[in-house]
């Protein structure tokens, strides 16, 4: 199976970011002061995108990607994350309907923030939400953007993989947060298309390992929710889709697994060194460079802040400390 | 006296921006999804330099046009805020030794990022501050850098004015936290000199509104310490210098004025809306935005987030609200 997937290319990036110019943030590489001195590091900050996260970037490119006749039916997902609203932006960018279809145990907040975007939000209990879709897709013909097991979704995030080799070309290592794994397939895809010696790690929680444990056997592991659901850090609690698989199995250098309080501190150092808010998911690539620096080979690291969705208490919390 | 001040050029700004540049971040234009529709807003996070505001930009730029031969004597300030490290900093970049003479009542952190940075400490009682400066001039030859009441200072921080309006050609409004007054000065050199019809507003605390009243009855007014002290806004309690004053009075359009509330709201807003960690100084334009946006021009309205040096408890309070 493995030898048969098609994986999106060094190409359908360089596309991706034709397409997306100039209607996302072309976030900077940001210079910090506590660097290891072998192992410089720059942030790049995608909690400042105008929806706090990255995800605008796949949601853009996998709708504007589509054929106009297509697109035009109307567009639809399943997310209560930051998907949602970037598949909202993305669709009122080409003046097209998203439907949303959420879990009704979602914060009345994030149903708010995703109706305030002008998309359709059809709540349904947890369970029903894939056939849901599959429902809304058969019915009225929408057409389906998964929130990361997609190749325009992948594409899409690894314009991230362009701009960092474009901003700082001696970059010796990327270290990316990885949940469902969009995000790490697509900035794989375009560092090692572009520069085959960088490296790039993904980093997640180790209650949330299942990346790690994937790569160890050799096989897809998913996690059950129950116990992923333990991490802090709930944007990266979903498991590999099969795309992502064989993306990051193909083209990524290791896993760094962190835990807990490594989560936690890297939120802290974020705000107060280098002012930026992170979500927990958002700060766990950053978690790895604070505890696991010596692993990495020398030279300037890159570390992706991937999101900024944080609830304000949370974040008092934890720089309370 | 106004009349025979020489102030400071757009050509000074641009000789000033070349000097810096690949010195300091290239500080992005950040979107926001908290405008006013008639007036979008963008962000321009000065928070995001290396030392967390933008006073690197005048220190480096006041060190780099030295001669040779004077800057080699080594350079002193005075300062317990963001200016102390700004110049260690600039004096580290260009090899020389930077002296800053502190208040003894200085935070022991303080003291200690500044000498991290290589600089000499000089602790004195805070009323001796100034006279021990002219002491090491006089002994040592040692060169003065103001923190901003100079004009390669004013020049340096002017280069953000350059930057705001290649980033947002269509700007139509700039709004500035003043306190001593070198950030405002600059920009309103820069801003002015290339587009004049470009509103650039000043903003303080009411509690600290020495530049309202200055512009009002025509003459630089300097309330005393124990007045401003009362701000929460730290950074933005100084008062106006004689030469930061005759800029300001020749090129600002006004100055806006904002609540301890309004700031503490701003400071939650910049944390939770657009993932930016500011000191309640340097949030002081994003409060004026929050509050009185009906009184500005319509058209794209820039805001500079000046800097995010704020007690990680300080910021756990206001974020709880």
């Amino acid at each position: 199976m493995a030898e048969t997937t098609s994986l999106v290319t060094l190409d359908d990036v360089t596309a991706a970011a034709a397409r997306i110019e100039g209607r996302v943030a072309r976030t900077p590489l940001v210079p910090t002061a506590w660097s290891d001195p072998a192992r410089p590091l720059w942030l790049k900050p995608e909690n400042l995108q105008l929806i706090g996260a990255f995800k605008i970037r796949g949601a853009l490119n996998a709708v504007g990607a589509m054929d106009e006749r297509t697109r035009s039916r109307g567009i639809v997902t399943h997310s209560s994350g930051n998907h949602a609203q970037a598949l909202a932006m993305a669709a009122r960018a080409y003046s097209v309907k998203a439907h949303v279809v959420m879990p009704d145990t979602s914060p009345a907040v994030k149903v708010a923030a995703t109706r305030a975007l002008d998309a359709e939000v059809i709540l349904v209990p947890p369970a029903e939400r894939a056939t849901r879709v599959e429902e809304l897709v058969a019915e009225h013909g929408y057409a389906f953007v998964p929130p990361f097991d997609h190749p325009d979704v992948i594409a899409g995030q690894g314009t991230i993989g362009l701009e960092i080799l474009a901003d700082l070309p001696e970059t010796a290592t990327v270290l990316v947060p990885v949940g469902g794994g969009g995000l790490l397939s697509g900035i794989a895809t375009a560092v090692k298309g572009l520069r085959p010696d960088v490296r790039v790690f993904g980093c997640e929680p180790e209650l949330a390992g299942e990346t790690a444990e994937s790569l160890r056997v050799g096989e897809r592991r998913v996690w059950p929710v129950e116990r992923t659901y333990r991490t802090i850090a709930d944007s990266v609690r979903v498991g590999l889709g099969e795309l992502t698989w064989q993306h990051i199995r193909a083209r990524v250098d290791g896993v760094l697994t962190v835990s807990e309080d490594a989560i936690r501190e890297a939120v802290r150092v974020l705000a107060t060194r280098s002012r930026l808010v992170a979500e927990p998911g958002g700060a766990v690539a950053a978690a790895a460079y604070l505890t696991r620096c010596a692993e990495l080979p020398e030279g300037p690291v890159v570390v992706v802040v991937s999101g900024g969705n944080v609830e304000p208490a949370l974040l008092a919390s934890l720089l309370a400390g």
